[in-house]
């Protein structure tokens, strides 16, 4: 035998069991229990912008969806092929009332009601009994969001109170395209991975202080090369974190970050720009392997945020090289696989917080198997507005008084 | 609850059973149902002129097959991979009586014939044991044939009465690259989609007034965009529509169009050139999911079809949007997906003429099923020549005597 | 009935069974019995030169890997995802004692020990209970091995006469790229088909006359378009054949070529270059369908294999027409599909080799399966020298006495 080389033979790979997902919170198509779940809540579908007239393609929650804009303005989300030969509505057109099918011509308002049925007498005498199907949208923040969950158990659309009360020099910056995870608008809309991954990086700050400081090149600012100390608290229908730290110039932040169930986070400033948070994001599961990370924060007129780049490259200018030298979000959550083996994680002190977002997921996700609602559903208009603790609060120093 | 938008949430998508095709119309492999009642029909290979010493592989009704034509002009249909070490005969080189692999030698006959072993002793004392497999294939119309089904079962290939008597000023036009979809010579030669889709599509004189007439641009002629009055008839082995237009200037049209069983179509001319069809259309089963539409016309000298083009471009130099613009028939039937969902179709009595195909196929697969002979194959040679009734038919007007 | 073109309709393939692979000798994946099998010996990871600190993926028997090394020029293979949270280590960077990984800093020596956790209190006081699944590896030949069997099984690295003893003036070049299939240094690292079929090609004398010769073009030397005598022989841990040519010139040679067992080669000089064999071939799976030839032959210092080519062109920059018409080991082999259809083969009495070959492997397999050790895991190292006795031996000639 060859015993140069090592110790022992302790933990190789031989016989190692197969590994697996938690399949309980990565799994959302329609009948899953996390799909069931996570229908319960208004998800967002794109940003307000981009559903026009010409219609577009979408999948979410693993359901193929038609999103458009009726020629009056109104938003429609449909089924995608037509309820009378199966032709996608992709190659419908809009027209003041609805959407119209290129093949016989059937029109479907955006409640999938069929309005004209032209190769059928007197334009369908029973067209009042045919409806596409379809699901119910609302506009707000710049977004278009849908609700696809059972009829009765519709909820309100939440208002999250950091982004209320918009002031006449601020308007809403919206990204549908994934912009937490590459930051870059040529990057993929869609990442090709599992909305858990995104939503477990809400509540780990340490990544924070290696991934994106101490790594390879400073992602954020100098002063998250700060190892903070944490604490993970439950709130009303979430988690939240606060990383003290004292900065080597002698200020000390608290920097409370916020993740509401089932997917909904509000990171405060990665400036550390003192203040509550100015924004919300959301990690749509597009279906078990993809998601797309949307965004939305209250910004100054005439300013924007601008790509990330490294030696002058977006992220979709680099080569693998180039990312495995400067890994980022992208990089270590798509590393995880389209979606993690959960069985083969050990997770640490340093990710409570991610235990507590999934004891609380498994909590709710069984009681919606179990007939009731989960936490965060807002179904009394008067509880609308919810309240997002987040923000780079810096403490206040006891001041010398000055010498009279 | 948000009530605003939607009077109510009826027909919403959520809890939408799960959508499927018609399994028996659309499984084509080998033993299903359907593949079974298609093999019992001669089907079109390819254009002759596209079989050739140079070997090419071809996937029909599920098989993978290689096609090629040996030294001495006679076609062949084989099974790809050689019979004794499984390499393809891709790779074959095709002598005067047949074609040797490249591995170790072994030559074929068209007809699978082993002929010759170089590496066994005196080129192989047992070669007249071994057979490659093989299909029978014949030459008519500018086309290879194949019989894919039951030796004891094999028929005539029909003729068509309207690609007879070809006269000196007239050669066949053949297609075999879908042209039927997409009229373009650089299109996808095979289509990714079932053939079903392009089948529905023969006995829908409707879509003709939207599709190709008022949705967009005119695609044939603008007399199509007169919503017809149709009638379908059974006839012998297939279905036919007459389609009476009175057009604006007085003109009274009965446009005839034919579809045979199980795959076979004669359209009339899309130009509304008056008199009897010319031409024979197939949609050719290349799996579940994919289908080559393959024609033959005959042709005066000199002329030939042109591709079609809106704004100058043909179908591939087409951006999606611009296809979104002005779709047309392969629009339509991709837009069905790889196989339509049946089960969330909806036939309207504009429809009838695709409830009665399939109809005559469901009853006709359930007959090969058990035992019987489908109808419209030939065996009889006496019975070989079909009429086919396809045209487009002026009716005379009753002129007033003029006078004397 | 026509029945113009054939005599009769025999040996179609209608009907015909569906064929398969010979799982037991082409599933390579952990727990199948020829994965177990392969498992118990050394497989050739990577040529040294490409184990850097710059981490790779590989996957060996479908198994996902990473190789790198360390900064202390050790190299190491680990399970690819972090065991913390399930990042690829591939964005992981190399310090000298480990690899650290992106996303929280976990750091692992090349024997997946855990030596850093920085997100931890104290570094990690627990660390030393967790472990990366890893691999041993040596270095020898210019080439990274892995041992990925049982611990307790493990055997020592052999090493092959052939390859001992490098003199000064000579050199291992090592090809890690698929190079024994396309020689072609822009060619597929790894080649889309199963282990087996290059295999296969090694105690198959034949297709060196007519692939390699008379098929097309001479793709080694004109000699071996004599189609040699050959004969079959077990050895302790393989077969060899002995093909005897006489040439045109009246010279005599006996062409020995070796197989050891499970995927080991050693091919004489294809220039037919007399004496011994110098190198050594490895056939390892990636996959079920995939595989990587890995070689390394002496050879006189400022001389290399140079790339093979046609008419200028090298396999990567040749059309599928001109493959077709110069077919070689690539095409032959990736010709029998992604893994070949056992069921529907012939051997014939040239096929010999091959079907000794899978004797031996059989046999073998299943004495894993019982729980013994194969033939050719050599566990003593006094034993671990192995003779291979590959090479082109010319006969002597008888001369007549020259006149005194």
């Amino acid at each position: 035998m060859s015993k140069a080389l090592y110790a022992n033979l302790d933990g190789v790979a031989y016989g190692r069991p197969q590994q697996h997902p938690n399949d309980l919170l990565t799994r959302v198509g329609p009948g899953t229990p996390c799909g069931e779940y996570m229908r319960r809540f208004w998800q967002p579908v794109l940003a307000s912008r981009n559903v026009t007239t010409r219609p577009r393609e979408i999948r979410i929650l693993g359901e193929d969806l038609l999103v458009f804009r009726d020629g009056s303005g109104r938003p429609g989300l449909l089924y995608p092929r037509c309820m009378h030969r199966g032709t996608t509505l992709l190659y419908g057109h809009v027209e003041p009332d609805g959407i119209r099918c290129c093949y016989h011509g059937w029109k479907f308002a955006v409640d999938g009601t069929c309005i004209d049925q032209p190769c059928e007498p007197d334009g369908g005498v029973n067209k009042a009994g045919a409806r596409q199907p379809w699901y119910p949208v609302e506009e707000r923040y710049g977004l278009v969001w849908a609700y696809m969950g059972p009829p009765d158990r519709r909820p309100v659309l939440p208002r999250w109170d950091v982004l209320e009360n918009l002031t006449d020099e601020e308007y809403y910056q919206v990204f549908d395209n994934s912009w937490g995870a590459h930051r870059d608008p040529d990057g993929p809309e869609v990442v090709p991975y599992s909305w858990l991954h995104m939503n477990d990086n809400i509540m780990d700050p340490f990544h924070v202080q290696v991934l994106h400081s101490t790594f390879s090149v400073t992602q954020f600012v100098r002063e998250f090369e700060v190892m903070p100390t944490c604490a993970f608290e439950y709130i009303a229908n979430g988690v939240i974190y606060k990383a003290y730290r004292k900065l080597d110039d002698g200020r000390e932040v608290d920097r409370i970050s916020t993740w509401l169930a089932p997917n909904i986070m509000s990171v405060p400033s990665t400036m550390l720009a003192a203040g509550p948070s100015t924004g919300m994001g959301f990690v749509v599961p597009v279906d078990d392997t993809h998601s797309r990370i949307v965004g939305v924060a209250r910004m100054p007129k005439g300013q924007s945020r601008q790509p990330y780049r490294v030696n002058g490259k977006t992220w979709s200018q680099m080569s693998l090289e180039e990312r495995q030298d400067v890994p980022n979000d992208y990089e270590a959550q798509s590393g995880q696989g389209p979606i993690s083996l959960h069985s083969e994680e050990h997770l640490a002190t340093s990710d409570r917080g991610i235990a507590m977002q999934r004891r609380a997921l498994e909590q709710n996700i069984r009681r919606v198997m179990e007939g009731g609602d989960p936490d965060g559903v807002v179904l009394d208009r008067s509880r609308q507005l919810v309240h997002v603790p987040s923000g780079n609060f810096f403490r206040q120093k006891e001041r010398t008084p000055e010498p009279a």
